[in-house]
């Protein structure tokens, strides 16, 4: 064990145990957690070369072959509840996302939504034991987040009682899915619906797309990996072309809308059943964020803790690089954002378990809040967690860029987030037209409830006013002070951009848009909306801490977190004149003696999350510090010195020397 | 032709030509480069497999194989103007390192600058006619910007008046020296000389390391390649671990510091002499940011231009991305910026090889404002471009992250600038270091000259006092006017960084550091400072812009910058009591007009940096628009497509099925 780390854990004012089962949700989910991943570190059918070292059809077939040893240990170990399978999963694959993750993310669960009792019959115990191998195709070469404009048709055919399925155009071919490229034989695929020659918008179809005895791909069925991406080397996203594919009309999942043989459709009851799944994935990666974020924050605090550089004091040793004040002020705030969006995504995760209750129960009341605060939520975890990675990385010199350190990694698994299941600016739009919408119903004397009930305050509390003519209203030292300032920033930036589209809706001609020409004022709206949320979240947390120690330690956090986000956004605050120009100094001061604070507990505050090093699998976030030892010896199994001569010297450099 | 690309390019108000010519800096030398690109592009020896698909081993093959062809290609043609090889080396690896990038970029041009007479007619010839293949080995395992801890010692025994070179610890291997692992026979070894029992620092030496014959490492060298990168891929970094080697006495750099064949030790003649090189290549740099986000605006705005998605009015055809308010707000700034860095980048060069001309002169009087400005503008500039090459990624929606838009390619590529060549922080905390000392100066009553004058200004411009106690001093629509305000903001952000470091060297006590407990208000200074420099450069070369048509459209870039920068950081120019509340919302204004100016000539304005496809080697920024089905072509080569069904599902998919 390296001596600072070791003496960097005796300094810990706290038990970091005791926060691991705050985070894990109970000492027992620890236990449990721990159990799982032991067996999986444990056994010997999991032990592989580096994945760094592989090409990428290599890295494919390494995951496949865990993913198929994955789905019969999990039956031998008996292993079903959802939580338990997506943690031994993790374990397996390191974080990493594998070729079957579609099928056991999309596929079956859709199946389970979706398809009626008898298509549940026919089709779920083959795609349970493997043999229907499936994946959910709904994005295309053309279109993501806008899926209404999806080219792909599915056209009744009521001679022959099927549909037939077609990729019309070069922008219609399925593109990006998962397990589509080489591993899937069924596809889950989104398409409009025709029938009676009316088309009835988008609707899910069963789809074979390769021979479930050859897996050769069926007539009609162009199939294919879309190629190297940034990061997901393991797994085949892939295209699917359909060039008039017919299937049996029992495999258009028909739970809620139908098409009767005779080619009448039928509407689902409700349009908001579909709405839920959506709204949970956005859900689950604000949690994924905090992951990210946290594993990147153990590694590079725990190497900076272990790392020497330059000098405080000319002829004095090399002091830890965590010594340094602009290193702790790169790390300690994106350590707090880490608990801060754990906390978060506890919280969504919660929330989304009520309302699915109400939902069942037939209550879609807050369904539309759920939405809204997902969606921004989504996008504001990821954006700061995305960007925050790459912090991590750089914060470690230059090995934050060797494989080995696994931030690259870590970045390039992540960041596809902002991304997928909703591009993060349509999702800040989405949560804006919520914020607004509320913001007009307050004007207009209704009493919002929920988390936009800020937006009842009476309006001349945010209004601008002299700085001079009041005191400031925000104790910086106090939490609570602070999320009212958050909320009062919030409120006003809500109104800013209500009051643009205002505007823009009174100058409007024909051709403009007024939404779109308020874009910049309801983005910013939507963003300091979600800040206020995660600072009123991290606060609300705090209270259920018990242990003296550790409520100790995460206040200083979420105080810095609080802080360094004013100190980011002064101008919006004293735009709002909710802070005073000397005030802002105290923030920096007050924020430097956090600092020193955090200093102290840094190490266990990241030992905390409880990343075994297997999980992390990284030389510089090694829990015993021996960083530079392990990097020389994982150097040494490059591919490249397999040979100490490599082959290019004789075929390329040495004829070269005699001809210049 | 994309009909949209084509409209746009019909609609611009300018002729890119003329701005290409002003980028290049001259028409002539515009006709030069493109005959060079037209050599490589025209060479069937330089065509090749997508780099995308081949593995790190066979990536490193095929760029020694073009770098080898490269040499002799060089020689055929006569080419021999170090812009031109640049040039031609940059076309033939598209931009990317290659393993021989240190034998051309350092270890010649030290020999050259470093060695004797007597030992360039040992060492030169051999090393042009690439017999001798050399690198330049600095940084260790635990050391890189911090380089006077370097622990490799060069010790001298005059008894056979040779050195012995060793890596004493594991922290002092070399490591990440390009072309170290398996191509270079020799390196100018970095080491802490001992003579005559005394240290005299670090002195470079010339290692042989591998036999010139068989290329085999020497005996006591340790010699291997570090392992897979972010990027990097045909980069052989390299480690090196020398156990007690000798080379003789003649082998040490000795064109100024000396060892004579007793032991005795004479001094250089001055220390600022190896200066140059390191400020060099940081001015360097500066350009590479602009390029490498030029690049990426290039792919993302032309990509912008001919996707279609989701509508701004219901039912309407679905516009071009380039006409969202949000996307416009993500890159137009982004663009500015890399017309920004460009001109930037343009002085840097012209002001280096001013002051080497002073230098050359025996004046060293600039170098300290060189190297204050390089240091910072490095960070700067890099830091931005990091960030900004990320935003035009996820511009792109999902295809940002296929590698054939090669945006995932130019971020790995140009990332690691932020850490090489001096770590960003640290040169942030070199640059206040500067501006600290000039403001003491100028309190002092010296008279400042050159960039920082504006440090002599009266204070009490720069003091905060009431906003409603007068009127505020800028004019948003006058970029001269915000040029003044940064001026202001930066001097009033040095002010306070000095007035930090006062107040802590005031309350310091014997474990302090004033200076670390300053770091905040130091890089916020710096930054600030930078920033003024990028706009008052932006602003200096419209004025040397004859064509109005160009100007007019420069001079939207250029405001916008200003004002996006203002925007950024309103709480700056708030607290300096530069812009009063009011009028920042007349910026958000003002951009938005402007953005709606930009959007008619975003197209040209990326067309006028003139990267030709086979360079940009990106199916998202192609010329012509055609991007869908480009990229369906290309997915359809994925290594993964070689067969139709991957071996993979017979070994373990298949055997599974019978087993659940």
């Amino acid at each position: 064990m390296n001596p600072d780390i070791c003496t960097e854990r005796g300094n810990a004012t706290f038990n970091p145990e005791v926060l691991t089962n705050i985070l894990d949700g109970g000492a027992e989910k620890t236990r449990r957690r721990r159990e799982i991943e032991a067996l999986v570190i444990s056994d010997p059918d999991f032990q592989h070369e580096d994945l760094n070292f592989l090409s990428r059809t290599e890295r494919y077939d390494a995951a496949l072959k865990k993913s198929a040893l994955m789905f019969l240990k999990l039956r031998n170990y008996g292993i079903s509840n959802p939580e338990e399978i997506y943690c031994y999963k993790s374990c397996v694959h390191r974080g990493r996302s594998q070729p079957l993750d579609l099928h056991l993310g999309m596929f079956l669960p859709t199946l389970l939504n979706q398809a009626s009792p008898a298509q549940l019959d026919v089709f779920f115990t083959p795609a349970w034991n493997l043999e229907i191998i499936g994946t959910y195709a709904q994005t295309e070469l053309g279109h993501g987040t806008h899926i209404r404009r999806l080219e792909t048709t599915a056209t009744y055919d009521p001679s022959t009682q099927e549909f037939v399925l077609n990729s019309p155009t070069v922008t219609s071919i399925k593109w990006w899915p998962g397990g589509l490229g080489k591993t899937s034989n069924h596809a889950i695929v989104l398409a409009q619906l025709y029938t009676q020659g009316q088309c009835h918008g988008l609707h899910g179809f069963i789809v074979p797309i390769r021979c479930m005895k050859t897996h050769q791909p069926l007539p009609g069925v162009v199939v294919g990996d879309i190629g190297p991406k940034f990061g997901f080397d393991e797994v085949d996203n892939g295209y699917l072309k359909l060039e008039n594919v017919r299937i049996p009309r029992e495999n258009m999942l028909m739970k809620y809308a139908k098409v009767e043989p005779d080619g009448t459709y039928l509407k689902p009851p409700s349009d908001k059943l579909t709405y839920g799944t959506m709204v949970f994935i956005r859900a689950m990666i604000v949690g994924e964020s905090a992951r990210a974020l946290s594993k990147a924050c153990t590694i590079a605090i725990r190497y900076s803790a272990v790392r020497h550089q330059s000098e405080l004091q000319p002829g004095e040793a090399e002091p830890q690089i965590l010594d340094y004040q602009a290193q702790q002020y790169k790390l300690f705030p994106l350590l707090a954002t880490a608990y801060a969006f754990t906390f978060v995504g506890q919280y969504m995760s919660q929330m989304y378990n009520r309302i699915t209750g109400d939902i069942n129960q037939g209550d879609f009341s807050e369904l539309p809040e759920l939405h809204a605060l997902a969606a921004g939520l989504k996008a504001f975890t990821t954006w700061t967690a995305n960007a925050g990675i790459e912090v991590c990385r750089m914060a470690c010199g230059g090995h934050g860029y060797s494989r080995c350190s696994s931030l690259p990694d870590i970045y390039v698994t992540f960041t596809a987030t902002c991304t997928y299941e909703g591009e993060n600016t349509v999702m800040m739009l989405q949560t804006a037209r919520y914020l607004v919408k509320s913001y007009r119903q307050a004007k207009e004397g209704q009493q919002l409830t929920g988390i936009v009930s800020y937006l009842n305050e009476p309006q001349q509390r945010v209004q601008t006013r002299p700085a001079s003519s009041r005191p400031a209203v925000v104790d910086i030292n106090d939490l609570a002070s602070l999320v009212e300032a958050y909320k009062l920033c919030a409120a006003r930036l809500v109104e800013v951009a209500a009051k643009s589209l205002q505007g823009e809706l009174q100058r409007s001609k024909h051709r403009e848009d007024p939404w779109n020409n308020s874009s910049i004022e309801l983005i910013r709206a939507s963003e300091a909306h979600c800040h206020y949320v995660v600072v009123k979240l991290f606060a609300a947390k705090l209270t259920e801490i018990s242990d003296t120690a550790v409520h100790s330690a995460l206040s200083s956090l979420a105080l810095l977190y609080a802080l360094h986000g004013v100190a980011n956004n002064s101008g919006d605050f004293l735009q709002a004149d909710l802070l005073s120009v000397p005030q802002l100094s105290q923030v920096t001061q007050r924020m430097k003696a956090l600092l020193a604070e955090i200093r102290l507990n840094a190490v266990a505050l990241v030992d905390a999350f409880d990343y075994h090093d297997e999980m992390l699998n990284s030389v510089l976030g090694r829990y015993d510090g021996n960083v530079y030892e392990s990097m020389f010896e994982w150097a040494k199994r490059s591919p490249l010195n397999r040979t100490e001569v490599h082959e290019s010297y004789n075929k390329y450099l040495k004829p070269l020397q005699s001809k210049l």
